[in-house]
């Protein structure tokens, strides 16, 4: 007998998860737990669509576990609070991005990083809760989270076009905080002008860095130059101009999550500069050790931000004006969503008006 | 006709060098610049044997120029001095490493960084020199170079064992300090018990950091345990092992100059921790990336080091009794140690005494 999720937990839920690898989504009731002292409940309003749910909905990455509900760029209204909340108040906007759950106890925790604890519980499809059950996203009306991996919603900040920062945004913010590409005088390249590079483009304006585009579609050079700002743009096919920019870039965050060569981007960078990986291919990218040796270049990966660094990147970004440029859909154009995805028939992100659109039937 | 390395600069000299990509060195006489103003000319005393050579010899990099007189891990004595040399008188003991010049007016030559000038010339087998010719290295009589690119020997360092850190020592020394992993309360992998690891263990425990070497030869733990100091010793081969040490290292010096897989070694390391390669394998590596994210680890490259560096560690290596451990032999010895070389039959380091031993026929 197939597990009733509708029972699993006293609170009815309801959102659109897939069944299987096809990853085609369909509406889903399902349950969540009680509010306990430390959480807060909130109501869903607007969930970004990243790339990783594709990855996600059809297994790629081979971990998979249905039924899956998506959707980790979250953003909400408080309904109710545990009786230990300290930071909420129902009717407070928040925002949940990739992580719902750490061990609070090791090194990184201490340190602001849930992201990097070995225990980390993200919010959705990863390893279960600490109750044993399957986490579910934010493709769904409400959430429960224990308070601290929530976040004060900006008041100045969009909710539509802020919520895909909670992963985009933190995704591409602390790398450029963390290798000390946050400032003027530094020259970044961002490779890919997608969900992460767009927004990535914006944060490197915003922290004063002259910016890079690469990229191998010519088509996005308008928008990358005009729309957010960029300073000049690379077509990675073209030897030529790629071979005039050798040695220019103090670093480059690279945002493609299919495998590629590195080798002519690496040549991109100056002696002693960075290469930060934020894309998850599959299978093992090539690594040439040449251009690392002779100019003590660095080669890194860096996945999301703490739960602090996000609240911080939120409030920079409210400062700042800078949102993710989405294209707002009802919840019943997911699936064709997901398709346009897979094609990158988007600019830049996908935001699904969850409040208004999601209703059980 | 074949030309005349024996009268292409005015001052005759001797040595040993190969003539094709089999790599056999013979008898060979070519001919030394003038000693200009700012050039002091040295006996050479003693030479290393650098399995960087044995690169050079065959061509392995594709970019090997006959005749080939290797040699860039020099001791000697100063014989002559241009009439505005500053450093160094006659008489005083010298040592060249891989370079000898470059183009003191970039920015990495001006943060003595200049290891990484894109116009450095090393000591033998690289870019050609100044004026044109071919730089022949320390298999030979004697060397005539830019003072600046010369070190004052430091009175307690023992010739022999102490020319291969002129590569070896500073390869190892540079990457340590420069990545912070040169103090107490770090734990170091070195991969690789060769001429570079050896050192590396040393310098290691000189700086207070815990050791570990990760190896294939179960042969080399009692060495590295008790010869050089290493806290333990890792089979790399030995699953079980690798396993119960992951997570436990704050950076790792690759030695190896063979394409090797560094998934299992990327995972002894902590997150935020510092995988760096020294070796200079001639294909890319497989570079896994979820790893590199779920850590933020970072791969990195490093080669020798400046000029300024390099006094700084051969001073450090004095005061801490650190040299290599080496096999003294003659020149006329230098072929078989070569194929020795090749077999990594040589514990740890050949060093050619070629002040006694090298003489014109």
């Amino acid at each position: 007998m197939a597990k009733s999720y509708e029972k699993e937990h006293p609170v009815k839920a309801f959102g659109w998860a897939a069944r299987d690898t096809s990853g085609v989504l369909s509406p889903f009731h399902f349950s969540r737990r009680a509010t306990g002292e430390k959480d807060l409940r909130f109501k869903v309003l607007y969930t970004g669509i990243c790339h990783s749910d594709l990855h996600h909905l059809k297994n790629d990455w081979g971990s998979s576990k249905y039924p899956l509900v998506p959707g980790h760029e979250i953003v909400g209204v408080v309904t109710e609070v545990g009786s230990k909340v300290q930071k909420f108040k129902v009717g407070d906007k928040v925002g949940v991005g990739c992580l719902i759950g750490s061990c609070r106890t090791c090194e990184d925790c201490a340190d602001d990083l849930e992201n990097y604890c070995p225990k980390k519980i993200i919010t959705y499809d990863g390893p279960r809760y600490y109750d044993g059950t399957l986490t579910f996203g934010g493709y769904s009306d409400h959430m429960v989270v224990d308070e601290h991996f929530a976040i004060h919603w900006p008041e100045k900040l969009p909710l539509d076009g802020g919520a895909p920062l909670l992963c985009a945004g933190i995704t591409t913010y602390s790398p450029l905080k963390h290798f000390g590409l946050d400032k003027p005088g530094v020259h970044i390249g961002v490779v890919g002008l997608g969900g992460l590079g767009h927004v990535a483009v914006k944060f490197a304006k915003a922290f004063g860095a002259k910016v890079t585009v690469i990229s191998t579609s010519p088509s996005k050079k308008e928008e990358a130059l005009k729309e957010f700002g960029a300073d000049s743009f690379l077509v990675s096919r073209d030897a030529e101009a790629m071979q005039a920019a050798a040695g220019t870039l103090h670093g480059i965050l690279d945002t493609v999550s299919a495998v590629h060569p590195i080798l002519p981007l690496l040549s991109l960078l100056k002696n002693h500069a960075k290469y930060i990986l934020l894309g998850a291919p599959g299978k093992p990218l090539e690594l040439p050790v040449f251009p690392l040796l002779l100019g003590r270049k660095i080669v890194a990966g860096s996945a999301i931000g703490g739960i602090k660094e996000t609240e911080e990147m939120l409030n920079f970004a409210a400062e700042h004006g800078i949102t993710a440029d989405v294209e707002v859909i009802p919840i019943d154009y997911v699936n064709t969503a997901i398709e346009r995805l897979a094609k990158n028939d988007v600019r830049y992100r996908f935001v699904i008006d969850v409040g208004n659109t999601l209703k059980a039937a």
